[in-house]
C-alpha cells in the first residue's frame, strides 16, 4: 500500500509502497483509512522535536488523526465489525492500568501513539485496537470528521477541563485560531457562556473565529497582551487557551492571564520562563494539556453530529502529502488539511 | 509604641517608637500583639522583591503573621469584643466583591496586606478589621499560634488544594522542611494517606520531618531528583509541594513531578524555565499558591487544637527582631521564629 | 405605603397601608420597589407550609422576588448609592459566618428571608442590606428583571450545580415549564450541550419550552416516565430537574432518573417515598436545591443582559395582587406574574 | 467441588457438589477461593430482596466477596498468572463502555455480579475475568483480606466520595459499626480529620468503634437523633454514612443530617419517606452508594498493607456456611464472617 514515511529528521517524508498491516492479537483492528489529518505536530516530528520523547524507529509512517472503515478484526473484538465506519482515538490503550480505569487514557502505562511512535495513518491501512474505535453512523464520510480525532479532541479536552472556570461573566482568551483553535472556539460556545476573545496574527483566521462564535478578536501584533488586559478592565483573562505556545506566545499567554486564573498550554515549541514570585503572588496556574480521552472523542462526535462543531478542512490526495505539509507550514490552511487515500 | 520599621531596601529594619494605631471605620479592630512570626518573605521584602507588586510607602512596619488580644473595636463590629484572644487572617478583606463571596479571600479586589503594603504586626499594636479576626479559646497563648497565621495557612492552603490528588498509593514530595514545610508535612499526614517524601538540604530538618510524619527523606545534594524518581519507580511524585522555589529548586521540583502530576509553587525567588513541549507531552500542571482563606485558617486552628499540627518555634523579644531575621537567613531556625512584644 | 399583607393562613392577603421601612443599622438599605414577582411559594406560604420553618409574626408583607431603586442607605454602605437600579438577592446575609465566606449564602447562619420570615417586597418600599444589592445598568426596568431575583436564581442555581453532569450525549429532563422551569431551560441551553427533555401537563407550556431550547417535550399524562425512558434507550435521564415535586411528580421524577444519575428537587409540596434498595442498587442521588447565591444572581444578570435568558412575564398593579395569586394558582400564568407598585 | 447454593427464597442455602467452573473466553480467569466473606446482602438475597433487580437462575452459588489464588487463565490474560494471590473486584466489567472508561465500574453496561446474578465464591473455585483481579503480595492470606472485596470497597467508596465534604471542623456520623461500618470508620480516620461520631445499638460494636478511631459514640436507643444534634450544636452532622438504612434507620439518618449536608445511603432494606419541602428548605442531599471501583479496591489494599485498615473477622469452614449466616443474622459477628474452603 501507499504510505507517507519519514526516513530522517529535517527532511521531507517520502511516499512509498509498504506491506499492509495485519492482525496478530485478539484485540487488533485494521482500518482502511478514509481521511488522515495533517497536524502541526507532523512538522514538529520532522524537526525531530518528538524524537527524545517517542524515539520511533525510522523510517515509519506518520499520521495520527484518522478515520475510515474497519477492514479486519481480531478474534476477541466485540465492539466493531468489518465494514463499520469509525473514527480512531489516537492512542490504543491497555484498559487494565490505573489510568485507563480512571478515565485518563492519555496516561495509560502501555499505550502506543501510531504516527508518533509507530506506523500511523497517512497510508491506505492502519493497525489499531478495539479500544480505539468509535463507531459512527454509516453515512458519515471519514474525511469530514478525521480532524476531530486529534485536533478535535485535543481542543475539546482543554475546553472540557476549563468549563468549571468559565461561568457567565468570565473571559476566555483563545490564542491561535487555526486547526485546533477553530474547534476550540466552537467547543467553548457550545459548552459555556463565557466571553470568547480570540488572538491570532492572521486577520483571515480572526474572521473565521468571529463566524464561529468569538465575541472579540485581537490581532497578535505585539500589543495583544495589552489589548486583552484592556478588554478585561486591566485584569487579564480568567482562562487562556494557548494553541500556539511557541515563538513567544507562551510568555504572552501567561502574561494575559488574570490573578487567580489559569493558562492552558496546548500548542508547544517554545520555552516558558516565569519568576516563581509571579506565579505565587497572583496564584496563577499553568495547565498542561495533551490529547483527550476516548469518551471525550465520543462526546465531541455528539457535538459534531448536532452541528455544534463543524470543521473547516481542505482535502489533498495522499500523494500530495508534501504539498499539504508545506501549506500548513506556510500558514496557508484555514482550519485543517486532510489527506484522502 | 515600639515597632520594627523598614526605612529602605537592602538595609536592616529599625526598632523605633511610633504612634499607636487608632480606629477610624466602623469595622476597624486594633489588636494588641502577643506574637508576630518572622517569615522568609520579610527577608524578600528587605531585598525589595515585593516593591513592584505592593509598593508600600517607606518607612513602614513589617510583620504579617500575627496573633494577640482585641484592644479596641469600631462601632459596627459584632464578631469580637475587647479582650478576646484572636489570630489574624493576614489580609483584611472587603466581604463584598465576587472573590470574597466565592470563598477566595486571596483574590479580594479591595484587600490590604498589613506588613506588605501597610503597617504590620512587628509592633505592640496592629490595625486590622473585623473580617480578619478568628476568635480563639481565651487560654491560647498568641505566641504559640501566631505562625499559623501565615506560614500555617499558606502550607495548609496548598495541602488542601492537593488533597483530591493524593489518594492512597500516591506519593507527595515536600521540598523544604522549614517554617512552612514542617507544617505542610503535618497537614498532609492529617488529611491524606499519601506517602510523604521530604527533600531538604539540612539533615536536621529531615530528622524533624520524620518525626512529623515523613515516610521517606531525601537529602537535597544534587541527586535528589533522581532519588525521588527512584522512590517512585522512575515516574516522579504525583504532587510536589515546593516550599523553596528558588536557587534551582523550582526546576528540580518540576522535574520530579510525574506525568499527569502537579507541581505546586509555594516558595518563590527563582525563575521557572520549562519547554512547553515538556508541559504538553506529559500533561503536567504548575499550580500557584498564595496565602489561604479565613475559613482555611479556622480549619487549621481545629487541627492545631486537636494536636494534629504542632509548631516548632523559637521566641525572641521584639527588640531582637534583627537577630531573628539574621538567624532565619542563616538557616539557624528550626520551625518558626516568633517575636513577642 | 401600600403593602400586600398576610393576616392568617388559609386566607387571602390584604392590601393595606403600613409605615415605610427605615434605616437603623449602618449596612441597611431601603429600596423603592419597581417589580415584585409572584411565586408558587407565596401560595405555599398562604397554606401555612412555611410556618414551621420560618414562623413569621403575622400580619406581615409577603414578596421575596424584588427589584427597584435604592431609596436610602446606612452610614456604612459603600457598594450602592441612592438612585441606583438594583435587583435584590432574596436573603440579606451576614458576610462573617463560614457559609458566607465559603460562597454558600443560602446557609448563612444569620440570614433573613424578607417575604418569608419578615416584611417582603409586595409593597412600595423594602428594607434590605448592602450585601443583597446587585447594581444594574440604570436603563434596566426593575419589573423586567424582578423574576430573576428568586425564580431566576433558584433555577440557575440548580442548573449550575448540574452542569458538571451534563456533558454532550447526556439527557436532562426538566419537569415543569412554568415560572422557574422556563428559566431553567434557557440556562441549560446557555451552559451545556445536553439534550433537554421537558415534561409538563400543559401543552402551551411545552410550546414555550420548545421555543426556549427544549429538544423534546413530553406531556405529563401518566405515561411520561415511560416516555422519558423510551427517549433514553430505557435508561432514564442523567439529571432530572424537578420544578414541581408535588402531587406525585416527586416519585415520577426519581423513577425517570437513570442508574448513576441525579434527581434534583427544586419544587416542593409532595413527599418522596423511596426504598433504600432502589437508591443503593442504582446509586442514584437526590439533590436538594434552594435559592442561589449572590454571585449566581450576578452571573444570571450577565446571561440576561446578553439575551441568553429572557423572561416571560405578565404584570399586574400592586393592588391586583389577589388576582395575580389566583391566576398563578389556576395555572393561567405563562412564565411569571409581576406586581408593579 | 463443594458450593453453597440457594435453591429457593426464604430457605437456607444448601452445601452440595457441583462441577468446577471452566475457562471459555480469552479473558476468563478461574480462582481457587481462599476466603469468601459472608455479607448482610446474602441474608437479603435469601429473603428475595434482590430477585427483581438481578433475577438469578435458581439454584446458584452465593458469595460475592472473594480472594484466593489464580487457578487457570484464558489465552488473552496478561495481568495475572496461575498461582498469583488475588483479591477479586466483585463485578467483572467489560472495559469498553463509557462507564468503564470513565472510572465508574459499578455502572458498566455489561457487568456481571457473581454471587448475585450468577455463581459466586462460596465454593472451592470461582469463574471471574482478568479485569476483576487485583494482584497481591504472595505472602497475603486470602482469608485475611477477602472482606475488603465487598464490605471493604463499599465502605471505602462511600468514604472516598465524602472526603471533599469532611474538612477539619466537620462531623461525620457513622450509623452501624458492623461489617462495613468498622471499615468505614478506619477509612475516615485515614483519609480525613473530621470528627467521627458512631451510632449503633450494640455497646460492643461501639467499643470496637472507639478503638478504631471514633471520637464519640452514641447508643441507638431512640434518642440518638437528638444525641447527634446535641453533639453538633443542634445542627446535625455534615455527612451521615448510613450502613444500616433499614428498620427506621433511614429516616433517622436523614433527620440527623445538617442543613446543606449529605446523607449517604449504603445499607438498605427500609423505605425513605421525606417531604420535598424538607429536602428543599434545608438543601440536603441523599447520596446513593453501591460497591466501589477496581481502583478503589487497589487503594484500599494500600491502606490495608500500611496497617491503616485492619479487619475484624471470624472464620468458618465452608461447610459451616449456615452457621455463619445465622450468626450474622443474630448480630453475633463483630466485624466480618469469612468462609474458608
Amino acid at each position: 500500500m501507499r504510505a507517507v514515511r519519514l526516513h530522517g529528521y529535517h527532511q521531507q517524508p517520502v511516499i512509498e509502497d509498504v506491506p499492509e498491516p495485519t492482525i496478530s492479537g485478539p484485540l487488533d483492528v485494521v482500518v482502511r483509512i478514509g481521511g488522515a489529518g495533517v497536524c502541526r505536530t507532523d512538522l514538529h516530528i520532522m524537526e525531530g522535536q518528538w524524537d527524545a520523547a517517542m524515539h520511533p524507529p525510522l523510517p515509519y509512517t506518520i499520521g495520527h488523526e484518522n478515520a475510515g472503515w474497519v477492514h479486519e478484526v481480531g478474534a476477541g473484538v466485540t465492539n466493531v465489525s468489518v465494514g463499520d465506519t469509525v473514527i480512531l482515538h489516537p492512542t490504543p490503550t491497555c484498559g487494565l492500568c490505573r489510568a485507563c480505569r480512571a478515565g485518563q487514557d492519555m496516561h495509560c502505562s502501555q499505550s502506543r501513539f501510531p504516527g508518533l511512535d509507530s506506523d500511523g495513518g497517512m497510508a491506505e491501512y492502519l493497525l489499531t485496537s478495539a479500544r480505539a474505535c468509535v463507531k459512527l453512523d454509516p453515512s458519515t464520510r471519514p474525511q469530514d470528521v478525521a480532524a476531530l480525532a486529534d485536533a478535535g479532541i485535543t481542543a475539546y479536552h482543554a475546553v472540557r477541563k476549563a468549563v468549571p472556570l468559565l461561568y457567565p461573566g468570565t473571559t476566555c482568551a483563545v490564542v491561535g485560531a487555526g486547526g485546533l483553535g477553530h474547534i476550540g472556539i466552537q467547543c467553548l460556545a457550545a459548552l459555556t457562556a463565557t466571553r470568547i476573545v480570540v488572538v491570532d496574527r492572521n486577520p483571515e483566521a480572526l474572521k473565521l473565529a468571529e463566524a464561529l462564535g468569538a465575541d472579540s478578536t485581537v490581532v497578535a501584533d505585539g500589543t495583544h497582551v495589552a489589548a486583552v488586559q484592556e478588554l478585561t478592565d486591566g485584569a487579564g483573562a480568567d482562562v487562556v487557551l494557548d494553541f500556539v505556545a511557541e515563538q513567544g506566545a507562551e510568555n504572552d499567554g501567561f502574561a494575559m492571564t488574570r490573578p487567580g486564573g489559569s493558562y492552558f498550554v496546548i500548542g508547544y515549541g517554545g520555552t516558558l520562563t516565569v519568576p516563581t514570585l509571579d506565579i505565587v503572588s497572583t496564584e496563577r496556574n499553568i495547565i498542561g494539556n495533551i490529547v483527550g480521552t476516548y469518551n471525550e472523542l465520543a462526546e465531541l462526535m455528539v457535538l459534531a453530529q448536532a452541528g455544534k462543531v463543524t470543521l473547516h478542512t481542505k482535502t489533498y490526495p495522499l500523494d500530495a502529502a508534501a504539498e499539504a505539509l508545506h501549506d500548513l507550514d506556510a500558514g496557508q490552511v484555514r482550519g485543517r488539511a486532510i489527506l484522502v487515500p
